[in-house]
């Protein structure tokens, strides 16, 4: 009782500190993350794969327009977890930066540096007051001089490097799945299998190629590319991750 | 008593996150659609229909004045479901970016970028403080390229894109009826009376032409074309239905 | 109970959802509305007619001085109910947007363009935090390419349009009478003994000519044009509206 | 109990309604005028009257400083009641407002025009958040085209034309008096006796000329005139209003 | 308990009304000042005293750098009781306003001009909400035209005018003295006797000269003038005012 | 429990009075003032000395690095008590105003000049919304015009100016023992060694160079000058304020 | 219970006072930064160590990601603990101050000078509304004038100059390591083994170079040096600071 009456004093403010250095809001934005339904990253010798759990709950549906894979640049890739439309905030602004710098600097700009200038706006929300912080949790995955480089933003706008990592539902057993599986030497192939075994580790019932996203930023050609339904489907077919019976699917 | 009483603190901010990740107001905002007549959008081999409920309660009221139909652009049209004031706003901000659009490029904006820049401007008013969210969700449907697109916005600022969909009162049980009898080939006159039937489905005493607004994007003319009573009342009795005994009414 | 503190919990902030997904500020606003005397509008086959009860208690106060009918532009005329300050910030918007319109386009606005001007206006003080919404209900009559038209704003920014309306105290008493015996054929002598008819159907003891305005925009004249106390005087006559005993008033 | 604390609930709020649609703020500036010492004004057939009750409790105090008349223009005067320091900004506006329109069309500016910029400025105050309505009522009384006229302006900011009227402490009181005795034809010197007699009718002591301001608008002139001292004290006397022992009075 | 649970309703906004049209912060403020020593003013014949009470508590304190005493003008002093910061501000305030009338009609400014645009600048901070009201009262004495004005500003950013006054602690004490007391046709030196009698009227123990600030504005001269520490002592010893046995003052 | 209670309605706005006509804000934070270490100001015949208890908790805390003697101009110095931080906005405050003031007016900033506009700055922050009062009080010492002068800011914005004072911790206890020792005659060497006898009162156990800072302003030089760690050390020797074991002391 | 209820009525708002003036807030954000891994600092004769202890939980994370260690300037580095996001937005501050320094002085900025650039930058977050405080520590250290400078900045803006310091989780016990083992006359290798074996001090289990942040900054070099990882290992393993097994770890 004590300890629920004490949290509620301090997570109601949107940017103050709890009594034991804790911001509230910003954990709250994590667990909107965590309802999101989960994107999956995996750093290869020979590129960065992204793939996106789409979560499609209707044939009505266009499974194209749930966004959760998103071109930021021509070397970089954004898949998401958490709230679509503060998303679609960091993407727009990812994008834009991008292509300030490439005027600026006549270059492509560093996945580092983009995801450090995403990370500082995201900061800002949770300091200023006046708005809330973002739900969202991204990984932008790209290359950075020939080399493969996977980061993720959380909604306190800290920036991390990650090998492998999984954001939204799920992730714990996710990235359990990943810290055994993964190995650095993998090729792009490998890391697309990696993803999807991850992902179907969480999922019992087995996936659809048509409710997932998976893109890919090659080291050699530097092109973000979305995988097709097709290629999906037989990755998911050599790795024996289809649902037993997908007739029986709604 | 427990879950209420945590719930009360969280929704009175107007853009905070509960400790679940949940933003209440735009909840709340989601039940204001619901609380307004239903529109229903159906994507056709050769074409967009949409269909809006006015729900007229009044005979001295003029039926075309209440506004759940627009049109945005030549190609676009707009359905809406909850606050008509709210939705004012934002048909008035798509139709201004349609315009600019169309000036700085010399072409018809994409029924897609038409969509993200409203649902893009939806989110600031959940993030933001100092407004309360959009208590409005809009279909909008037109030709892109020729073909025929159907675009939802909700009160997060998500858009999705569907082959069908209802919005407002009796949202899934109308949609519960497209999802049975929807068909991807069908023509123009079949997503009327599709559309039609659906929003039948869920109106015991039947449907008045006067009380209804229909209109359609075709995929060749890519014009927005409004139905004139006459027109609906002939589809309303070719599929039967209308009231069994149109005197009885109000 | 229970309903009440929840409700209570959701009615002081100025702009957000209930958790049914209301706006309680602007449904308070609306009774602002009904706690004003009554005002009625009727559209005829030949112009539209506006009436306005003044409510005047005290012989002291100059009956002229009380505002409910105003002149917006000359083919335009708008009755209000409800705060008869926010009214005139309504018609002195209403007014500016008019003459702007005329310096702009060289012709005189639209009732409907006007009435919408108005209510976009209305729409933001609801949205936007800072301000109350209006508590004020406007009936604007007027005539658009020759025909006459009448339109309604409430306190949430809807428009509709009406072919007879009473907005204020006892609204809906009225709005039964005036569904009875409305015909759209009537002429604008008739249309004006309908309004009194109505408005007396809900005042056991009489109407008296200096309590009450009476203007009519003339779909030939296009003319707004306020009649005078003899004339109202002579109607009410006409129709028996009279108190029996004058002499009896205070 | 329940409507005492459904009432507080909403009375803290500067601008919002209550669920009957009424604003607290409003009513408790009301309130405030009633706080202060009356204020009477009376319009005859050659000018209008203004009178104020100084209620000067010291005879340190130095009556001439207690500002309840004010000269707006030459035409105009303004007398107030409630608090002092309000009404100090509105006649402030007043004169400002009346200045700039002789500068821009070189005429005098109307009574009613004058009225109404007023209580576009008080309203001004109810509506948009970050201050409190003004807690004051004023009579405003000049000539326009020659004929007196004579307005009151209240907290909501609503203007009202009077023949004759009472403003702050024990209004009710004095305006019976006023109905039961005024005449319409009465000249100047039977204004201010009416004026006086309807004041006096509340105060049973008495009254004494220097604490009472009294201001005369002749129509012919069309200038604002102070009474001096014993011009008032003159009109006491034959009007029998004096106390009948000014020697005990403190 | 009832009428203190509502006050505390009222009294934590800083602009807003109370049930019964009062405003609880100025009506603190005003508690402000009573907790400020008190400050005497005094019109005479023959010009204007100000005296202020500065209750010094430590030998070690500078006598003279207690701020009661200011000179606005060459021609205006200005005495006040409360909080001593706040007072700084309004001084301010009336020396650049000074000043600028000086610059721009190259003549001194009126004392009650000058009092009049000190209270409006106090009454801001009354209405506008984000700032608190101003805790201090000001007499503001000197000569207008050749005759000397003493007036008073209040938290409420009310003007008096009065004859003879006191702020601060003791004010009706004192008051009640001056009434009794004052004589118009006194000459200064009457004037600071007087002064000096009314604030040992209150004080038991006598007056010691080092916790006294006396300043004049004579009439003739037009110059405000403060008394040395010995004039105001040998003032002390001829009106028997000085403590029975100084040396066992701390 | 009543009055405490009440209290509290009133502590928590930054910028409002209690009914008392308190400022809590303020009151508390000269709580904060009291928290810190002491410093102490002397003014002799020939000069001013500041002293500063730096309170070293470390000896891995470099003792320079504790900012409580700060050179505001040539001639002027001072020591602050309480919040550290802000300490520092005053100080750099005091440097540009001295510094905008020499460019200005090619001379030296007097010392009450300086104060006082330290002391306006304060005070803003107790009366403007949007930031709390500063947590510091200050003595401010220099030579006007050769004359040593010796001033106190408190969180109010007070000024006051002192012949002997103390702000911080023991204030009062301190400040009884400069009352009993203070000789206005004393030269610099006298004045230092006050002070640190003063300090010395409240601390049992001896005082250590290393710890404390001093500060000397010469009437004739007009320059500020920190004494070094020897300097003290002798001083403190000389007047047997040195621990009595200072190998024990951690 | 009363201790406690009292301190949550003052910890919720941002900048305010207690009744004991300390700031909670503040407080609050000092609790974060100890919820976040130690940093330590040490000054030695030639140089300054920084050390960072990473604490890194994943082996799919990528160490260098980790950011504790930050270059500032071409001789300034910075180590953080606390809120990761937080410590970016000062360190950015410090970088561009540093750049506008070296600009328009042309010359390298002094530590001292920099750190209370950034402290002054901090305080403003304790005192104007809008924003929290920073939940960051930072030791700053480099080279000013030849001379190893080591500062720390806490969240309420204090700047403090240590010998050695460590700041983040277990502070106090690194420190109480640091104090008894310091030695000024140490070389930049001594402070290297210092710092680690103060780390280590915490650390049952043993230190691993990947999961450690070193850097230094030479006297003579004036260059920031971030050491490689198997510099650290070596180091580790000269001090036999080393798990015991490492294979056991994760």
């Amino acid at each position: 009782m004590q300890g629920q009456s004490q949290q509620q004093a301090y997570d109601r403010g949107i940017t103050i500190f709890s009594p034991d250095g804790r911001l509230y809001q910003v954990e709250y934005a994590r667990e909107a993350v965590k309802r999101g339904s989960a994107s999956v990253g995996v750093r290869t010798a020979d590129g960065v794969v992204l793939l996106a759990d789409k979560r499609i709950r209707s044939p009505l549906l266009v499974g194209e327009s749930v966004e959760k894979l998103h071109k930021a640049d021509d070397h970089v890739g954004i898949a998401s977890a958490g709230h679509v439309a503060d998303a679609r905030q960091l993407i727009d602004y990812a994008r834009r930066y991008s292509q300030v710098n490439q005027l600026r600097y006549g270059e492509p700009i560093g996945v580092e540096t983009l995801t450090k200038a995403v990370t500082d706006n995201i900061q800002q929300y949770t300091q200023v007051g006046g708005a809330r912080p973002f739900g969202v949790a991204l990984i932008i995955g790209g290359i950075d001089d020939g080399q493969p480089r996977l980061f993720e933003t959380d909604p306190s706008g800290t920036p991390y490097e990650w090998k492998a990592l999984a954001v939204g539902a799920n992730r714990s057993d996710i990235e359990e799945y990943l810290k055994e599986q993964y190995q650095a030497e993998m090729d792009l192939e490998g890391g697309i299998g990696l993803a999807l075994e991850a992902l179907a580790s969480v999922n019992e019932d087995g996936l659809e190629a048509e409710g997932l996203g998976v893109a890919t930023i090659d080291s050699e050609t530097e092109q973000y590319q979305v995988l097709d339904e097709d290629e999906v489907e037989s990755y998911l077919d050599e790795h024996d991750l289809l649902p037993d019976d997908t007739d029986d699917e709604e």
